[in-house]
C-alpha cells in the first residue's frame, strides 16, 4: 500500500457536491470521510461504536437530546455509541468525520 | 460519560512541556493524543495497528525507510502497521496522533 500525506483543507477545496461523502484516509478499520453539508439531518444513533466530528470549514450544529453543541472550525466532538444525535448544518460547513467502515 | 466538544487549537495551547502526551479524546478503543515534539524519535514500528500523525500547529517530518514526508500544518499521513518510520520534529511542532489506547 502505498502511503502518502493528505492535507485536509486541500481536499476539502475539491469537493463541490453537497451531502457525498469522500474517504480521504484509512487506519485500520475506520474511515476519514470528508463531508460537505448544509441541512438538518435527522435523529440517529450508532448502537455499536463512537463517531467523530471535526469541523474542517465552517460551523455546524449537534444536537443531542441534552444539549446543542455548536462546533466551530478546529473543534471536534465525539458522540457515544447508543446517543441520539442529529447533526443541524444552517450554512454551508465541511466536516471530517471518523468512524468503523 | 459526558459529552464535550473539544477545540484543538487550544488545547495544543495548554501544552507547555515537549514530548509529554495529553489524551484529549477517545473514540471506541482508540485514544486522540496531542504532543509536542522537538526531537528525532528513533527508528520503530507498530506491528498490529496504524497509526495516524496530524500537524496541528507548525511542521515536522516523517521518514519511512522509502521516503521523507513533509508534513505541514493541516496534513495527516496514516502509517501502516509494521512499516518503520521515524518522526522528526526539526522544529517544535504540535502533532495529534490517533492509535488505539
Amino acid at each position: 500500500m502505498e502511503i502518502r500525506k493528505v492535507n485536509i483543507k486541500d481536499k476539502a477545496d475539491l469537493i463541490t457536491e453537497l451531502h457525498s461523502y469522500k474517504v480521504i484516509a484509512q487506519m485500520n478499520d475506520y474511515y476519514f470521510k470528508l463531508v460537505k453539508a448544509r441541512r438538518d439531518f435527522v435523529w440517529h444513533q450508532h448502537p455499536k461504536t463512537d463517531e467523530v466530528f471535526i469541523a474542517v470549514e465552517g460551523s455546524f450544529k449537534l444536537a443531542t437530546r441534552d444539549k446543542v453543541f455548536d462546533i466551530k472550525e478546529g473543534e471536534m466532538i465525539v458522540i457515544p455509541g447508543g446517543v441520539e444525535h442529529k447533526p443541524i448544518y444552517e450554512e454551508e460547513c465541511c466536516v471530517m468525520l471518523i468512524e468503523p467502515k
